[in-house]
């Protein structure tokens, strides 16, 4: 037998829908309110498993992730990095132009594919898509104000929220979209500025230095806590930072944005409270990268009986908030604000409807920075498996020593695997280097499968590849690693 | 406690060396004679465990891997790549010019980095590094005759034979290094020809060929058998001539050179028999990959009670052959030529010399193409599971529906998942696509430690990554993948 999709496919799912007077009334097995990674994935899971869906989005299908998060940062990221590594390329020489518009094109041709694909993905599985605004009108009702401005109701036995989050800009700063950006304003790469700073240093700020970096802008990192990546093991935040210190990037840690004053010209001073005092900073551009919060803006959860605390949804292991029957998944649910675990609650919100308990803990979720170089982190760091109790080996291996690092020219980094010392059992796995957001589903892998450092050291991997750091970590716990030679 | 190497290292295990007359007489606990992989793996994993080691060596260090195959082979392949992605980049114009020299400095760098990182490891290992050739003078005693001329004798309880391969050249023709080059000769890349014959079509020859392409040579490949990677699984083979075709490479399976011929000016004309008879082509150069064979030469066996098998030592599962404490490994104990086996079977050696029956089967070994597309693949195909008995499912899950593909601009290729119907079995995991040598290691993870179908579904894989895909096709074995539209 072959399965290369819809096995479980059926046709006449259809949604049924009767005109009540001006209002359409629709019934489903199941709403699903919000089209980003965490809601399509339910939608066209449960779809699979022959529930009667609707999927209602106000704005374009793919959510953050496909829109303004993974998609086109990552697309920008990639082909920032290909002028960087011409630039630096010691075999060719010549004159380039670079070319902003396709590489904005470039990167919107990518995110469109991605959000058609999800369009065809829905309608391939028979999924119903509503485009318009959701608001609770009932305890399982919903009214949908359609793009045109006509309303329809949607009555399902079970929804899911999948509403996702928002930025807020907590910098005290107001984006203008000209010298002050969102994210969503330096995505747009419409100039390249002379020099930008970059308030924030979490994920999106590294990814957005490293693009304008790329492309040739001299920036400048502005984060209120002592560290870059603060989220981030401190190691692997600290070595980040070396980087973007080599790079000429500059970093400024413990220090905040006081005001924004437009300067002569067409630039911007920043007035910063750093800790050796008061400081200005002249920039072209400021972006500025925010907080996520979750976004239930217009949702109306009066009409039903739905609870937050602190402005998040409560909800239990299966994902069902206080009303029986309503989920709340990815972004929507609270931190972290990470797209495969929307992909994850998706598929456990489903699985809870068709009667599957799976609620499974611990679900170990990788975090991951993109660009030269990456970082990918899952698990306990030392530092949090001994405030655990836990005593520790941290089998250590740079990839330095890693025969496909030398092949490639990118040979900085390391990967440390954090393990039980009794027991084997690996409890965390921290990278840096090459190709480390792919690495990290090794670990993934191993972990939430219960592989201990044993189980890795046994495994054949191939030479020469990134991955066989992973393995000479696992060695290295025990003082095994072949090609170790120093700390570097 | 931290492990970042040698908490094993002892700093007294130097071996003894007594004047005997004009012979110097060593004696130690392990003679490694051999300093590839295999060899040198095996050096310093018994070094790290106490023993006292000689490892005896007449080329370079790091054997056919590190001079003449893997390292050189991908260094060369990343570098002209990079130049093909210039070439083709919609974003960057300009005339570049390409420096071969510099091509060729980097690989030959990067091939002296890895020879000296290793004769750094065996150093600090405290492993005694002999520079000549062995050959047995007795059961257990060796002759090394120098670089200079003088001998030396080595006697040694335990010895490791990881003599290595050679290529041999069967197209019937011979290596003159200028029109008709071995491997070694199209390693120097000291020009590019305007077009190039590749005489074999296994992984060597698809990655000249990738290599050559890329520097703007015109190349054709002649190959034997029916189709090209004949040592893969047909399918990935076929999708790969596909790539071939697309970038203009021309490809003649079912064909065998007869003869070569110089040609007016500097190139070679090829007589060959094709499946619709006899045809010329004319070339710049004609490349031979040859096949590859155990390299005994000079060891005199006959000192010992070594036994051969057509060209390949007898050897058990422990890797010790029919003479008890001599062990082989790597190249030198036959098919497959993989530098992962090498390691392997190196450390295995050492584990039984230290007491340990660790001989553990089966043995996952990938094999991997380099190059763009890359392919790999471990444990068994569709076909070879459903010989042998077993009732298979197939998830298949193909790049293009993967977000990461997407933002790096490569899409093509699939990963399929071949389990066993019944028990979710992993039994094999076959990979065409952007940096599946690297993904494979996931397969090998999970095969090697008995996770199913299932332990690859509950694992949470980062977003957007490559190895989503992995993901996706477990999800397909039982018609739930989520990104999946079409068969492309």
């Amino acid at each position: 037998m072959r399965n290369a999709g819809f096995t479980n496919f059926s046709t006449d799912k259809d949604t049924s829908a009767e005109e009540h007077g001006d209002m359409t009334i629709n019934k489903c097995d199941l709403l699903v309110i919000g089209g980003g990674p965490g809601g399509y994935t339910a939608a066209i899971r449960a779809a699979q498993k022959g529930l009667q869906i609707i999927l209602v989005e106000r704005g374009p299908l793919g959510g953050t992730c496909l829109n303004r998060g993974c998609v086109p940062t990552k697309t920008l990221l990639e082909d920032t990095f290909m002028i960087s590594r011409v630039r630096n390329c010691h075999f060719m020489r010549g004159d380039m132009k670079i070319n902003l518009k396709r590489i904005a094109g470039h990167k919107d041709l990518v995110v469109e594919g991605s959000c058609s694909w999800v369009q065809n993905l829905l309608a391939e599985n028979g999924v119903t898509l509503l485009r318009g605004e959701a608001s609770f009108s009932g305890p399982k009702t919903v009214t949908i104000k359609r793009q045109g401005g006509e309303l329809e109701e949607v009555t399902a036995p079970k929804i899911i929220l999948a509403t996702g989050a928002v930025t807020i800009y907590d910098a005290g700063l107001h984006a203008d979209g000209e010298r002050i950006w969102s994210t969503d304003d330096a995505l747009s790469v419409k100039s390249i500025p002379r020099s930008l700073a970059v308030i924030g240093a979490g994920n999106r700020g590294v990814e957005f230095a490293s693009i304008y970096h790329n492309l040739g802008t001299k920036v400048v990192i502005i984060e209120k806590e002592k560290r870059i990546l603060p989220r981030m093991y401190w190691e692997l935040a600290d070595r980040y930072k070396r980087t973007l210190l080599d790079r000429q990037i500059k970093v400024l840690t413990h220090t905040t944005v006081l005001a924004a004053h437009p300067s002569n010209g067409n630039g911007v001073i920043l007035t910063l409270e750093t800790a050796k005092g008061r400081q200005e900073v002249r920039v072209d551009r400021v972006l500025m990268t925010g907080v996520r919060r979750p976004a239930y803006h217009g949702i109306n959860f009066e009409a039903t009986d739905l609870v937050s605390s602190d402005g998040i949804l409560e909800y239990g292991p299966n994902l069902e908030t206080k009303v029986k029957g309503i989920y709340v998944v990815g972004d929507a649910a609270g931190p972290p604000y990470l797209a495969h675990k929307a992909i994850v609650q998706g598929m456990m919100a489903v699985n809870h409807i068709l009667g599957k308990d799976t609620a499974q803990q611990p679900l170990f979720y990788p975090n991951c920075v993109y660009g030269n170089p990456e970082v990918a982190t899952v698990g306990l760091t030392e530092d949090e498996a001994l405030e655990s109790g836990r005593s520790t080996k941290v089998g250590e291996f740079h990839f330095i020593g890693n025969g496909r690092s030398g092949t490639i020219g990118n040979d900085q980094g390391l990967v440390m695997i954090v393990s039980d010392s009794k027991t084997m059992e690996v409890l965390g796995v921290h990278m840096i280097g090459p190709q480390v957001t792919e690495l990290i589903s090794l670990a993934c892998l191993a972990m939430q499968n219960g592989i201990d450092v044993s189980g890795i050291k046994k495994t054949v991997f191939a030479h020469p590849t990134l991955a066989e750091t992973f393995f000479e970590a696992a060695l290295a716990t025990d003082g095994e690693a072949i090609h170790l030679i120093i700390n570097d």
